[in-house]
Formats: structure tokens, C-alpha cells, sequence
């Protein structure tokens, strides 16, 4: 039992503001709340009416009887503060603010909204809104909101940061009979926020899956922590709007979201086992799936028909969706033969042509279910004059509760299919008025049970942390704020990662008696704090073979390195190992606002800047997570060995990946960090972090920064920090 | 007047095997003809009834009076022959075959229905079916099937090779009220094909856009050219079945369609202004857009919108669909500021509250409609209690007449806003029941805009076809399937590309002669007519830079080659100039069995080998569309320069793409082409087609093929033809 009890099954509800005008919406929450079955005692509180419908009407909250523990307030937001203040005083913790005209109307309502908040906090209640439509609760039953259709009962809890988007799928979900537990319209969450909500449905017992609408959430680490707990026990689907730059400003300029990168929000789903869905429709369409049906233990489909063309699209969307059409075991298709009439396909997909009547789909569901090679099935129904929608649904959910497959229907029609649409509601089988909708909710129930899989807990990589941190804290202790290439080496060294052995030179001679001490070939790189994209300035010269290359390569670095960043002071000449040819792969690291730090890789050249193919998650990263994030990318491909070249070390990726995780999440100073390149060699052979940035939290001044090409210049600082900046 | 007329407005029909029996769908045939309108005679032909439903019944068609130039056949197959005979004595030209029971059936069927078209041409007769559901037209009206319900008149005709999906598509569409012209459910396209009745609605002045079903195509030049002359006069809206492996095998079964491949149908669809859907949903939707609205002059798209929530997901929703938001004049937001209350949201998305009637719609769609800033609107309405749907929809057709920008709406619910939604449709405003879909559907109207506009006539690119045939004719006339690099890069010179000097050695001091007369630096590469990939078995040296270079690429060369391909014959080595350094892209060709002549497009490299990303087009491929193939691969934002390095020289592999598309057009003999690489300069300094490969129609032996490394050995044959292959 939380604080959050009081919202669902109040003993008593009060609504202060109810009207008894049939055109206000304040008419319509009492209403409602009578209509829609609540069971405990309603108090309308209007100072000027002495009944509503038959109540008997209060003048303020005080004078309310027990038992009374909730309150809906709808009445101008100038006169909230003071009616809160009532119900402190009733003793009332849990109130529902409906009205608007608080922080969503700019500083004066957020001062008002202050003051609510201040109010509750004072007199301990919890607040859901303002400015939102409250709760529906179809087990107490309960209706705060005005919306006038009260939900079918289910197992679908709906959380959401627009009401109106409440409301919306409460009409498109109510004809067809799909059902809801609760709903929780949040408002401008004064208080009460998404993620609280969410460690309530965790523990609801009336919820089988959470589906949201989010515009961000209020605590990054806390949502991630809540999420786990919750996935951890059911499905939790969310469409989160601000997708897009457009999409981002528009959530921002209505409930002032802070949305956050869209790839940080991706790579927290991915990590707490979050289902995605890109639309309001897949939203509905997954949330009753998940809702309704055992996820499929593989990607084998049946597919049972009584019409090749829609059988065909299906087929073309389970593909599209990452299944597949299982092949039947002769013997099921003999089975089928020896019923079926004459001209019906036996094979996947199955036909039982247009005259199939309820107990053809019964026998030839039963039969490919029973099929070891068939791990689900899509039905679909095309209405027929003389076949009834109704039995058709039944014989499916009689089909679905024998086996321990999931069945997903589509039921192509519209008016003419309603009843038997309901009556698969009441059985419990998803249906979808085309198969490519089917098709794509039976891949969302494999997709969810796969990232909602426990994980293995994983130790973190071993660490010289305290190298480390000497390196990190000297640099900072001289104002730095990009580490110079041998600091940054130095860094990862402590991490684990392979350096190749190096030095630095002020002088030719230098660099040629280090090159003797490497060894033959080196790299020659320019060595200055104001320079940190080295190539772009011509600031690097790969395999020099002899002194002479050493000695031309070092004045030829130092001169370019004058010429393009006048003024700026040359350290000197990294001199480095040439490491044994490989893939060029790139591992990098940001820190996003809400999540904290994000691990990203991709593939070295043109694949990051010309492609973005990048993948993400957040830190620390696993060793499964890293090789999901190789396999991600289009660089899975080319690693394997493409004509004929030797497949590529992964796992020496996997565990860079690794490593950079736990650096980034020891170090919150580390703001950016790329192993540009990352080079790899061949399975067993390892890899080499030849070239390493790492960018502190920002202490440099302004005008310094903006003489280091690639930071203030308008060129790409990084191209993983570029794809990350697109995300 | 075509001969498939008498389908569509028949003066008088035969039903032949109409039953009395209500449960029989040739019962329903004769009811659904009657009931739903037609206005001519209805004979129903039946050697045991005087009479069904009052009408006069005659035993046999030739009985039937005038005036009759339509039957409807209904009975079983066997019997279908005689009839028809009976159709062609007693002069009907147009017959209907509604049973099942021939070609789908196998062997049997087929040749049962070889009688009845062998029949059907000795009459004259045009036959549509058999095993359809064959046609329903909303003009005259005329409803041949037995689905029940009469599709409300409108202006979408609907062709199918699926008669399910017609009366799916009916039962979805009727209680919305989206309106058809005619439907027309093909069956087993004995006679008549999808193209024919593709041809007759182009001429048809009652539908203003056609959405087909297709499992595929009869003749893939006839369809084009079909096509073309379709989406010149109106929208063409296809869902092509059998995107995937398992769907074009499912296709197959069905209908035995040939799919042909997925690629090829999409570079038709492209060249002949066909708008593709990707689902039934989609086709629909799209449709009912394109029946209703004009197209949008730009992307700039106002929102309108009573809740934020479904605004910020149409956002989304039309940013990824490739439009975007408007942004609105100052005056714009300031005239809707001075009427729309407080909180509303004056800039796009504008947010009108929850409590905006119609009269704030109409106002808000007129005011940004005016903004010269703003190509097209979305307007969503989430239902509220006091506002009427219909009033709302009244308002938006109202803005819509009076704007000739396109207006597209979500009304988000089901039963609340049906008779809003039918209002919608009344009123000519596509309307979908989420904002994703609606901006889905206003992307889909700019697409087909831009798809049909139309492309500049223009003339092939020069050619020396003389001199290209002449190397072609010989190399048939030797028996080799594959031509020899010189052979090869002799023909696309005589296409105008430009190939490096090169020349033919024998010897080790040939070679060095010709080096010397090309200039240094040279490439050398395996001549020999078994090796068509020379870089595969290590015949390939580039960047020599002397004599001694010569000598010993020559000898290392002829050695690999004898050791890769045992007992090959070395016909020599081939000595090249080297090209300048430019970026490798991939020009190729293949053909496709339906349509002909395919050119690809790739950037060199691992783009197409590990990215698959190429792009394609039908030959003969004009300036536009060449610009428009590199554009939707990653290769444009390659080519335009990364980091600083200069724009490539685009033009030249436009020229290119265009030449090589003559080339194949020219040259049916030329199954597969391969420019790889076509190496780009820098923006005018053009490109070189370095290496060639041609392979012609197979008349080389089996076992020769085999030899052939990459073509017989499971290797990639060439990386274009795989992508094409995948796809």
C-alpha cells in the first residue's frame, strides 16, 4: 500500500467545484464519477447549491462526512490554493487538480503552481496535476474524469502526460471492448510524476501490462530504476513523443518537457527491457497484444486464412517484422489434406478458403499449433455472407486456451466484424482489422519477452582507477580541458586497453632516438593542447620507415601545425608504434542529461559521419549489451569478413566497450571521450586504442576553445559526438 | 468505349446458376444485383425455377430477351463451358466467371480453363475470373458479387487480384463512408488482366485515383506503359504482395503469380509515377487522400490541434514522413492570438485548448492557410464532451473549400466521432482515427506529386552502336559468355565513358614497352576469358612505378592465375594507365524478367558489399532520375565531400548512369554490367570506368561457367548483382 492507494480506491470522494450545469465539464466529473459505478459515498462541494443529482451538496470541504480520503478540484485555478488548504485541514492526502492555469500559462501560473505544491507538501497530500483529467479506475470502479465513456475492465494500465490522449483511446478502444485496469492522466505533475505512478503499477496485481505516453520523464536514474523493477514483472510499452527536432520543441512548448536526446531515451528503454512503439495506434495495438497472449518462444508463424491475398500480406509483414513462416511437418499438413476441402493450401500459409466455417479454424489452429516446428499463429478472417464472426472468435479463443502458443487475429471488415471483434476481446485474443497490424503486434510480443529477458549481473571490468584519476586530476588542476594524447592514453591504459607504445619528442633528434627505441615503422603526430583533432591539420604522418622520414615528418608537422593554428603552442611530436593493420572501429562516450553517461559505437571511416550507423546504451555495459550493440550496426557485417578477409576480434570491441563504460560512469569529469580509431585485428589478435580524446567538464575559457579547430569552428568536433549530436 | 465497357454499364445482365436457395452465394449474386440498384433487367438463368425473387427465370441463357450484354456465371466448373458457348450463340460479349474450380486447382483446372478462354475468343467474348468476385460499380450502380454490401459512391476505383481483399477493403471502408467508383476483383486473369482494366480506368472520368492490390503484373511493358499513361491523367496507388522471399512464394502458390523481383517492381513503379503502399491500411488511407485533396506546393505544414499531446505526435510523425513544421508569420500568430483565449498556443502546432468549438477550427484553418509561409494543414480533434464532431467537420470542409491547400485530419476516436468522420468524408477531408497516419497520408499526397510530375522528354546520349556491336557480334560469334577487359572497355568507350590507355601484353617486355609508351605510374591486371573477377585471384597490381615493377607484376600475375584457375589460359596481362585518386562508386545493369533493363547505382567499396545500399532504375534513365538514384543512396553525402575534401563530380556518374542505360537498352544481349569501380574526380574533372565487366546471354557450356571464380563458386559474382540478387 503507497500514498498512490488513495487515488484508485478512495473511501469517499469529494469534488469541489461540481456544478449543476449539464454543459460544465464540472457537471461531468460527478457525473461520471455517479455513472460509472463508484461504489463509496460522493460529496459535491459547491457553496451556492444545496443538492446536485440527488446529492446532498457541501459548501467547502470541511464540512464533508466520513469517510472521505480523495478530492477532485475543478474550479478556478486563482481559488486551488485555498480549497488544498481545505482539505489539509479535512484531512484529506490525495487530491486531483483538474483545472488548468498554472504553469502551463508561463510565470505567474508557475507561481501559483508553487504555491499548490508548497500547500500539499505542508498537509502531506499527494496531488496528481493540475491541469489534467485525473483517474479512471475500472476495478474499484472509479471515474474522476469528464470524459463520459467509462473503459471496459481489463489488465491495461494506461499512463499518460497528455488527458487527451487518455481520452482518445479510451473512444477508439471502447467500441472494440478493449479493456483498461487504470488510467492516470498526469498533467503538469505539480507532484505526483510518471515514474511514481509507474512503481505503483508495478505492484498492481490488476495491471498484466503498462502502456504509456511520455514527453520525457522527470528523474532520468530514477525512471531507469522503476522501469527495471516494472518490466521485471510485466510488459511496459511507451510512445514517447519528441522524436524529432520539431517533435522535441513542440513537447517542450507544451508541458515544458525537458525531452532529452531521443538516442538516451532509446538506449534507457533498451537497457530496463522498454518496449517502443512509434505510434499511438501500435501503442493500442502492442498494449492489447502483451495484454492478452504468452510471448512466442521463436520466430516460426503459422498462418491460417480463409483468403490468399491477406494471407500474403501477412507473411510479407511477419518477414518485415523479424519472423518468419514456419515450414509444417508433413504430417500436419496431411493432417490438414484430410480435412480441408479440395483446392485449400495444407502448407504455410494455410488456406481453408472463403466457405471455412468456426470449426475449420478450430481444427487447423489445434493442428499447426500442435506442430513442434510452429512456435505461433496469425489468424485472419475475411468476413463471409454465411460465416459468423462471433463463432469464428470463439472457436479461436477455445484454440488459444488450449495451447500454450500465442494466437494473433486479424479480422479484415469493419461494421460487419464488430461482434466477433468484441467476442475476441472477451477471449483474449488481440485482433486487428488488417494482418499487417497482427503481424506486427506478434512481433512486439517476441520483441518484448527477448528484451525483458533477465540479464546475467555482470562484475565490471578490472581498473587501475587510481591511475587514472591522478592523470584525470592533474589535468584539471591545469585548467586543461581536452586531455593531451598521451594523458587520454594514459587514461584507458589504466582501463585495460591496449596503447601502442610511444613518446614524446621537442626536438628531431628526439624523435629519431625514440623511433630507434620503437621501433620501425612510426607514427608521427603533433603533440598541442589547442589541437585535438590532429589529422585536420595535417598534424599526423603514418608509417615512417627510416631517421630521414622521422626527421622530415617531425618539421613538417610542427610547421603545418604553426601555419593552420597560428599562434598556438607545439608541444612538440608524439612519435608511436605503428599497430599491425585492422578494422577501423570507433568506441565513444558522452553523458546525457537524464541518463548519465551513453556508451556509442560504430564503425571507423566513412560508416560513422557518412551513415550515423551508430549504436548506443547506457553505461556500465554488459558483455551481452556490447556484442547487441556490434550487432546493431551494419559494422556486424563487415567484421565477420567480407570477401574473404578474416573475421575481426569482437570480442576485444566487447571489452573496450566495456571498459570505456566503467571509465565514463567512475568519472562523472569526463564529459566526452572517442577511441578514434579503435583498430582490430584479426580473432585472437586484439585491439590497439591508437588515437584517444578525452574532453573534461568545461573550465577552459571561451576564447581559448575557440581556437581549437573542430570545437568552435563549425567542423565536426567528433564524429561520434556528431551522430550522437543527430540523434 | 472499350470492349470491357458492358462490365461496368451493362443494359441488361444474365445470372447464370442464380439459385433460390438463400444460402447460396449464387442466391446472394442475384440479390446483391437487384437490391443494390442496378437499373436495367436482371435475368436469372436456372433450368428448374419459374421464378426467384419475383423475377422470371429461363432455363437457359439463349432463352434470355434483349436487351442482355452481360452474364454472370455461378455454377460449377465443369459446367461453365457450355454456358459460355451459350453466352457467345445468344451474342453476350462480357462474362463474369464467379466459380472457382480451374486454374487453381492444377493441372486439371488449367486445362478446363484453357477451354473456356479458347471458347471466349471464338466468341468474342471478354471474360473476367474465373474464381473472382468480379465487379461492383457505384455509377450505374452494378453489383456483380455476393459480399452484401454496397460500397457508398465516390471516386477511388479499387483493382484486386485478391477478391478477399475487395471485400475487406468494402467492409472497412462503408461505415466511414470512403467512397468507390468501381471495384474490380480479377481472379485468375483468364482473359482479362489487371493492365487491361488499368488501361479502361485511365479513361474513366468517375475515378479520380486508383488503388490497386497486385500480386504482380501480366507483361511488365505493357503494365509500364499503362501506368505511365494512368498517373499522367490521376493517382496511382499500388500495394504490391510478395515484397519478401516468403512472400513471393506465398504469392506464388496463390495465384501463381510471378512476382518478379521486389526491386525491379519498385524502379517501375518509380518510372511510371506509381505511388507504393507498404500495407493494406496504408493503400487506404492514401487512396482516400488522394481522392479528396490536391497536393501540397511544399513541406511546410501547420498543425491545428485542441489537445498538445496529438500534436506533438503529428510532429513526429510528419517529420519522419519527410515534411515539416511551418513556421508561421508573425501576423499569422498574432490575429490568432487576438481571438484564441489564453494558453492556447499561437505558433505551430497551434494548440486551440480542449474547448474550442467549430468556429475556432474554421478560424484557425483559414488564418493559417493564409500564411504564404504554410503548404497544407493537419488538424486533429480529440473529442469533447460539448463540442459536435460534425459541426467540427463542417468547419474544416468549409476551410477546405475555401483554401486550395490540402487539408488532412485525425479525429482521435471511434463511436464518439463517427458522424463526424462520415461528415469528413462527405465533405472531401481525408480523416484517420491517429495524427501519425494523417501526416503519413499527407506525405503520401507530396510524394505522388512529385512522383508524377512531369519528367522532361529527353534525348538518349550518343552513341557509336557500330562500333559496339561489331565487339559484341564478335565475341558471340567465339562463344564467350564474358567479354574481355579490352572487349569490355572498348564497348563502354563507344557509349562515351572514358576508360585509361591501356594495352595488351604478352610478354614480360611487351609489357614494359607498353608502360613506357602509356607513362609510369601503370597498372597491370590478368587477361584471360575465365577470370572475370581479377582481383579475386590476385591478378591485379596497381601504382607500378618502373620497368623492374613491370617485369615482376607481370611474372607474379600469369603465376597466381595459373595456380588460382588451373589450366586457365592466359591470353596475357593488360597494362593501364592509373586513373587520378577519386572516390569508387559502382555503376552496373541486370534484367529483369518482367520489366527489362535495370541500372544500379552504389559508392564503391564496402557501401555496397556490407550496406547492400544501392539504388535503381529502368533503362533508358534520364539526367533527373540518374541525380535522383545517387541521392537516395548514402553515396550523396559522400560525394558532396566529408571533412573538407572536395564535391566529387556528380555529373560524371550521371553521365555515366545514363550511358550505361542506353547501353543495355541497345544491348539486349547484355544480361549483367558492372562499372567497378567508375572513379569520380574531383567537380569537373569527371570519372574513369577503370574496370568493365559485361557478361552476356548464356551460351558458354556448364562446365566452363564453373571455372569462372565468383560466378560458379558460391563467391559474390559481382556485388551489384548480389544486391540485386537480395533484393
Amino acid at each position: 500500500m503507497t500514498d498512490l492507494q488513495p487515488f484508485f480506491t478512495p473511501r469517499g470522494v469529494a469534488v469541489i467545484g461540481a456544478s449543476r450545469d449539464p454543459r460544465k465539464l464540472s457537471y461531468a466529473v460527478l457525473r461520471d464519477l455517479v455513472e460509472h459505478g463508484y461504489p463509496g459515498p460522493v460529496y459535491p462541494v459547491n457553496p451556492t447549491a444545496t443538492a446536485i443529482r440527488g446529492l446532498r451538496c457541501y459548501p467547502t470541504v470541511q464540512e464533508v462526512p466520513d469517510p472521505v480520503d480523495l478530492a477532485v478540484i475543478i474550479i478556478p485555478a486563482p481559488a486551488v490554493p485555498e480549497a488544498l488548504e481545505g482539505c489539509g485541514r479535512r484531512g484529506i492526502r490525495a487530491a486531483i487538480v483538474i483545472s488548468g492555469g498554472f504553469g502551463e500559462l508561463g510565470p505567474e501560473g508557475e507561481a501559483l503552481e508553487r504555491r499548490i505544491v508548497e500547500i500539499a507538501r505542508r498537509h502531506q497530500i499527494r496531488l496528481i496535476g493540475p491541469n489534467c483529467i485525473g483517474v479512471i479506475d475500472t476495478i474499484t470502479p472509479l471515474d474522476t474524469t469528464f470524459v463520459g465513456t467509462m473503459p471496459v475492465r481489463g489488465t491495461i494500465a494506461f499512463v499518460s502526460h497528455s488527458g487527451a490522449i487518455c481520452g482518445g483511446v479510451i473512444d477508439v478502444a471502447y467500441r472494440q471492448g478493449i479493456g483498461f485496469s487504470r488510467f492516470v492522466s498526469l498533467g503538469n505533475q505539480a507532484d505526483v510524476n510518471e515514474t511514481e505512478v509507474l512503481a505503483f503499477l508495478a505492484e498492481d496485481p490488476h495491471s498484466r501490462v503498462v502502456a504509456a505516453y511520455l514527453e520525457g520523464v522527470a528523474d532520468g536514474g530514477r525512471f531507469l530504476e522503476v522501469a527495471r523493477r516494472l518490466t521485471a514483472r510485466k510488459p511496459f510499452v511507451v510512445l514517447k513523443a519528441g522524436r524529432t527536432g520539431g517533435g522535441v520543441r513542440a513537447a517542450a512548448s507544451h508541458t515544458g518537457a525537458l525531452a532529452g536526446s531521443d538516442r538516451a531515451f532509446e538506449a534507457a528503454f533498451r537497457k530496463a527491457g522498454v518496449l517502443r512503439a512509434d505510434t499511438l495506434e501500435e501503442l493500442l495495438d502492442y498494449a492489447t497484444a502483451l495484454a492478452y497472449q504468452p510471448p512466442p518462444r521463436g520466430e516460426r508463424v503459422a498462418v491460417v486464412t480463409n483468403a490468399g491475398g491477406p494471407g500474403i500480406l501477412a507473411v510479407d509483414a511477419l518477414e518485415r517484422a523479424g519472423l518468419r513462416l514456419a515450414s509444417l511437418a508433413p504430417e500436419t499438413s496431411e493432417r490438414l489434406a484430410a480435412r480441408l476441402p479440395r483446392g485449400a493450401n495444407v502448407h504455410n500459409p494455410v488456406d481453408l478458403l472463403g466457405g471455412a466455417y468456426a470449426d475449420d479454424y478450430a481444427f487447423a489452429l489445434d493442428t499447426v499449433l500442435e506442430d513442434p516446428g510452429v512456435d505461433a499463429a496469425l489468424v485472419i478472417l475475411v468476413p463471409q455472407a454465411l460465416v459468423s464472426p462471433v463463432d469464428v472468435a470463439n472457436a479461436i479463443g477455445n484454440a488459444a486456451d488450449r495451447s500454450e502458443k500465442p494466437i494473433v487475429a486479424a479480422f479484415v471488415g469493419d461494421a460487419s466484424t464488430e461482434a466477433g471483434v468484441q467476442a475476441m476481446h472477451r477471449r483474449r485474443v488481440p485482433v486487428y482489422p488488417f494482418p499487417e497490424r497482427a503481424a506486427r503486434a506478434l512481433a512486439a510480443l517476441r520483441l518484448d519477452a527477448r528484451r525483458r529477458q533477465p540479464r546475467r549481473e555482470e562484475r565490471l571490468p578490472e581498473a587501475d582507477t587510481a591511475r587514472a584519476a591522478a592523470v584525470i586530476r592533474q589535468a584539471q588542476a591545469a585548467g586543461q580541458r581536452h586531455l593531451l594524447g598521451p594523458e587520454a592514453r594514459a587514461v584507458v591504459e589504466a582501463y585495460g586497453l591496449r596503447v601502442p607504445a610511444s613518446g614524446l619528442a621537442r626536438t628531431a633528434a628526439e624523435a629519431v632516438a625514440l623511433a630507434r627505441r620503437i621501433g620501425y615503422p612510426v607514427a608521427l603526430k603533433v603533440h598541442a593542447p589547442e589541437i585535438s583533432h590532429k589529422s585536420d591539420v595535417g598534424g599526423v604522418v603514418l608509417g615512417v620507415h627510416d631517421e630521414a622520414g622521422v626527421r622530415a615528418a617531425f618539421a613538417e608537422i610542427v610547421d603545418r601545425a604553426r601555419r593552420y593554428v597560428p599562434g598556438t603552442e607545439v608541444l612538440g611530436v608524439m612519435v608511436q608504434a605503428m599497430v599491425p593493420a585492422g578494422r577501423e572501429v570507433i568506441v565513444g562516450a558522452s553523458r546525457d542529461r537524464q541518463f548519465g553517461p551513453l556508451v556509442a559505437f560504430g564503425l571507423g571511416g566513412l560508416f560513422v559521419e557518412a551513415l550515423g550507423d551508430v549504436s548506443f546504451r547506457l553505461a556500465p555495459v554488459s558483455r551481452e549489451e556490447a556484442r547487441e550493440m556490434i550487432r546493431e550496426t551494419r559494422a556486424a557485417r563487415v567484421l565477420a569478413g567480407i570477401r574473404g578477409e578474416p573475421p575481426a576480434d569482437v570480442e576485444a570491441i566487447v571489452e573496450a566497450i566495456r571498459r570505456i563504460g566503467r571509465l565514463v560512469l567512475d568519472f562523472p569529469a569526463i564529459v566526452e571521450l572517442d577511441l578514434n580509431p579503435l583498430i582490430v585485428g584479426a580473432e585472437g589478435e586484439g585491439a590497439w586504442a591508437v588515437d584517444v580524446r578525452i574532453v573534461l567538464e568545461g573550465n577552459a575559457s571561451p576564447s581559448r576553445r575557440s581556437k581549437v579547430p573542430g570545437d568552435g569552428n563549425g567542423l565536426p568536433g567528433s564524429s561520434l559526438q556528431h551522430a550522437l549530436d543527430r540523434g
